[in-house]
């Protein structure tokens, strides 16, 4: 099977459902996404995502496999489903056995941040290193962990949840009770807040929208110094996490994406600079921190890169 | 080459060179340390570990390999050691291929953390699990990970230093200038620098050799609600880098050494509680978290285990 092969990749979110007819890092066509609200059972959905996936195939019937990035907890070997973070109805759905036999393909499932981890590690920023910490910063903070030229999953399949790591062990309580979670001090609705909180402690008014990341990206290049204040705190505290990641698997490479990273070097240069800081020599020589090299489409690259190399038998 | 070939394992200490041949996980014969301090040069010392092994090889001519164990950062690949903790003179240092011309036999050179993971890894309590997390608790706090199936040494050798990773962002200094490095707080002495605090906080005097680990252990089994807290105070800052390597790596099994894990229980079980309430299930499920088999002899047994796997390929 040439490398080449057309797959296709899925990426579920919490929204919304893309699908797209992958090659390498292309994607070359992309069905209309589909909005997972319209429909009111799992069973429906899922046949939404299988009726997309033939008119794919139908353009495209050199298709030979299907990758699908799920968010919440995947058992990758078996292709199961445990549970989806912001959807019900979706506990221990065996969602590669259900869609290869509506398929007749072989499909690939995994966790949407090992998916984007995959597609950075393949095709993207990561290429060619043998030691990954990949970072997605979103709303929540995900990632992924390649090591020795591995996936890193673990015994139960969770490993890569670095956004779950504590920078403060008496700190804020996080979704799984575990104590000073880095999601609760970067995640996006976290960084909001504390630009609400600097603006007002400095007597100036400004609502949510205007504390958004991408507002802060905007007003840190114009000069405002609460907001580059905000990035320099933010690069601090993911500074800890990476640091924590560099002294236990001593990586070459640290990818990080999502849409905090566009703020770009307001986050990368005090990131660098807290990180190198609290590192010895070895840990930094050649150590790279790079931005990803794939946005929106990481998750659908990442799925269908998975799918391919499962058939041609380069990954797992 | 059968498994049950002997090999020399050597225990290089910031005082003494332990050296001893070993038959899996016993030790057979051991000679007498060496003193560091006896010699004024590097290259005096090395002459009298050359001397010993052969004094070894001796009374045991089938002695087929030599590891050794050095308390600083080693490259593993070449056998060099680029610089010891507490031990000047040793920089850059091609140790393996030294011993090699004067002893020729294989020598295996590796961080000594590295070797105590071994020994429980392949020998002890963590043996038959894929993914590892060994810590050593002592003066220094150590460690090292297997994931996988395979030691993970990472791009330059330094992996596996848990007792440098952060519990707090914001807290004390580590040796690196890494904020709240966790040995920092439950390091030997400053164990013995906590306790002597709340005893002074409690209007309780108290000398530092009533505080040490072994002293705070016997009081806390008499009833002393003081040395109790400590424990629980140790435990729950352990659980916070602990957690930190599960929602990482996922592991099977953590197994815990050193001369601070002799407190037992009243370490482990504040450790268990802290650790599974901030995992979510999937990571708790089947996590053993393990006493070390092996005590002081836990260094010479792994870099024998080093050498004679090495030897016979089942490693690397």
């Amino acid at each position: 099977m040439p490398d080449s092969a057309l797959s296709i990749g899925i990426d579920f979110g919490g929204t919304t459902v893309k699908i797209a007819v992958v090659y390498q890092s292309h994607i070359i066509d992309q069905a209309p996404p589909i909005a997972t609200q319209e429909f009111t059972t799992r069973h429906e959905l899922i046949d939404a995502m299988v009726r997309t996936v033939e008119d794919l195939r139908g353009r495209h019937p050199t298709v030979t496999s299907v990758g699908v990035g799920m968010p919440g907890f995947v058992n990758f070997e078996k292709g199961l489903v445990y549970g989806l973070t912001n959807v019900p109805d979706w506990n221990t759905v065996p969602l590669k056995s259900i869609l290869e036999s509506k398929l007749n393909l072989p499909v690939m499932v995994d966790n949407d941040a090992n998916c984007m981890a995959i597609a950075e590690w393949h095709l993207g920023a990561g290429r060619g290193f043998q030691h990954v910490i990949f970072v997605s910063l979103g709303t929540g903070v995900g990632g992924g962990v390649i090591v020795n030229g591995q996936m890193v999953r673990g015994m139960r399949h969770g490993a890569g949840e670095i956004g779950q790591t504590s920078i403060d062990y008496q700190g804020r309580t996080g979704h799984y009770g575990n104590l000073g979670a880095l999601e609760e001090y970067i995640g996006n609705r976290e960084i909001t807040s504390r630009a609400l909180e600097a603006y007002a402690a400095a007597g100036v008014q400004k609502f949510s929208e205007n504390c958004s990341p991408a507002a802060l990206t905007t007003a840190a290049h114009q000069g405002d110094v609460i907001a580059s204040a905000i990035w320099d705190e933010i690069g601090r505290m993911l500074a800890t996490s990476l640091m924590n990641c560099c002294w236990l698997l001593n990586p070459q490479a640290i990818v990080i994406g999502g849409g905090v990273a566009r703020a770009g070097e307001l986050l990368f240069r005090p990131l660098k600079e807290h990180l190198f800081a609290q590192l010895s020599g070895p840990f930094v020589d050649e150590l790279a921190i790079l931005p990803a090299a794939f946005g929106h489409e990481a998750g659908i690259i990442g799925a269908a890169a998975l799918a391919r190399e499962s058939v041609t038998a380069q990954l797992v």
